[in-house]
């Protein structure tokens, strides 16, 4: 591959060669021939946002989305306060990087409360809280529902349907939804519920594979779309047909992926995206 | 505890007890003040059937439900012929036991096979093979929704709307559905499925804990009312709420739990439920 090769709608998120700094996460995208990466804060706040943003210039490449804000489960307070300025704080972030899209995990049940239905009503009261600064800085909200499993503790969310529950109630520019293959993939209703998304609300369209058994780690039970269960097919042309033309991200999070040299990840991800997405897309 | 104590409506599942055998199962709930056990195939197939019918008669026990018919997604030939013929035996053992009640985990997707929507149609396809096998002996097919952490491996059938979207093609004395909280709990819409269901369609109400974070193997993920996030009072009020007046079945797969003496969980599980499930139930 050399940078003057594109993988089209591809784009690397950051997480997926996670060992990467961000210097050397961007080098790898261009030389493996992406034209757009995906960024996480921590990696950017590592070497500040001024420099972060200079470096992306630099580069060449655009980003497709900043990860994440979210973790605003709490009930009202000064956690909740602190949550929201942080958010507002990622909103910044992601206008000053260049993307318009604030990926946001939306947490898990505060310790020692089982009120799911209770956290689930925060984390719209939160959106709320949000959606005008969303519109205020140009980048909107994407709300990702994530797998059921993490339902406990990382996020309330789990359906696309309860996603849009919560952004059907802003304006499209304010909040939208993360569609990602592996949080989604066993929904009955996930056809259905792309549809009813809309390009409007789709906001982001995430691949990666659900592969078993799963590893000890939950949180590392992703895999490299074909090494799993997903038939990627159905779900991509569900999103094509709703006329989404923004960018497909490959996240990763897997030990045995973070382990393998990042180019050598960078351009697996991109072969099997060309072999198992991209025959799906206009 | 005595044998003279009661514990309601609570039934002990054998697999919350996993290692002691038949008799030794039965004993335990014997001692432990329970009027029911759910049973499960292969501590019966130890013994023989007939000799576990005597032991139960002995026992003076009636026997809950008997676990476990399915795991049948695999399209037609000799190999679906075979899990078929497997499931019409279970019938005759629940039958055999005294149970009207086959809890059916109906199995992930085969190997190599990426087509979900099609396991599921199998899934349905086989329901309706055995319905027919089931009205004759008196059992009623109680189909399992699993978490949707098992849709690739274990079940493809993952909310209770699915479940009862085969079921209700069906009379209701030949399929109904299995409410289990470890299972159900994070579904925003389990507390209307479970009215949709109704006490016509719910077979078997099951109740045990999510704990995280997980354990490595994610099949013993299961822990004792009370250990984890789930909240019993809403979803058993809405169970109660239909009129459902049968079992509540615990059955729980977890390492540290079966390690503990069998007659400690016994007595366990039945205080657990007498503080968090009993007093939502009429």
């Amino acid at each position: 591959m050399s940078a003057t090769t594109s993988h089209g709608r591809l784009s690397l998120n950051q997480a997926t060669i996670k060992y990467a700094t961000l210097s050397e996460a961007l080098q790898v995208a261009v030389d493996a021939g992406y034209r757009s990466i995906g960024l996480w804060r921590e990696p950017v706040q590592e070497v500040g946002l001024d420099r972060a943003v200079d470096l992306v210039a630099d580069s060449g490449l655009r980003v497709s989305s900043l990860c994440r804000g979210g973790f605003f489960t709490v009930a009202s307070g000064p956690e909740r306060d602190r949550a929201l300025d942080d958010n507002r704080r990622a909103l910044e972030e992601a206008h000053r990087l260049g993307t318009e899209i604030l990926v946001l995990v939306c947490g898990g049940l505060p310790a020692g409360d089982r009120d799911l239905v209770g956290a689930r009503e925060r984390v719209r009261d939160a959106i709320g809280a949000l959606a005008g600064d969303a519109a205020d800085a140009g980048v909107t909200l994407a709300l990702e529902p994530l797998h059921p499993m993490y339902a406990a503790d990382r996020a309330v969310i789990n359906t696309l349907g309860q996603a849009l529950d919560i952004a059907e109630q802003f304006p499209a520019e304010a909040v939208g939804v993360v569609v990602d293959t592996f949080h989604l993939w066993w929904d009955p209703e996930v056809i259905a519920q792309i549809a009813r998304a809309g390009r409007e609300r789709i906001t982001s369209y995430q691949v990666c594979d659900w592969i078993t058994p799963l590893p000890a780690d939950n949180l590392l039970a992703r895999g490299v779309p074909g090494d799993g269960h997903i038939d990627f097919g159905p779900i991509t042309a569900a999103v094509a047909a709703t006329g989404y033309a923004g960018d497909v991200e490959c996240e990763i999070f897997n030990a045995d992926v973070w382990d393998r040299p990042f180019a050598e990840v960078a351009a697996l991800v991109a072969d099997r995206y060309h072999a198992l997405i991209e025959p799906h897309l206009p």
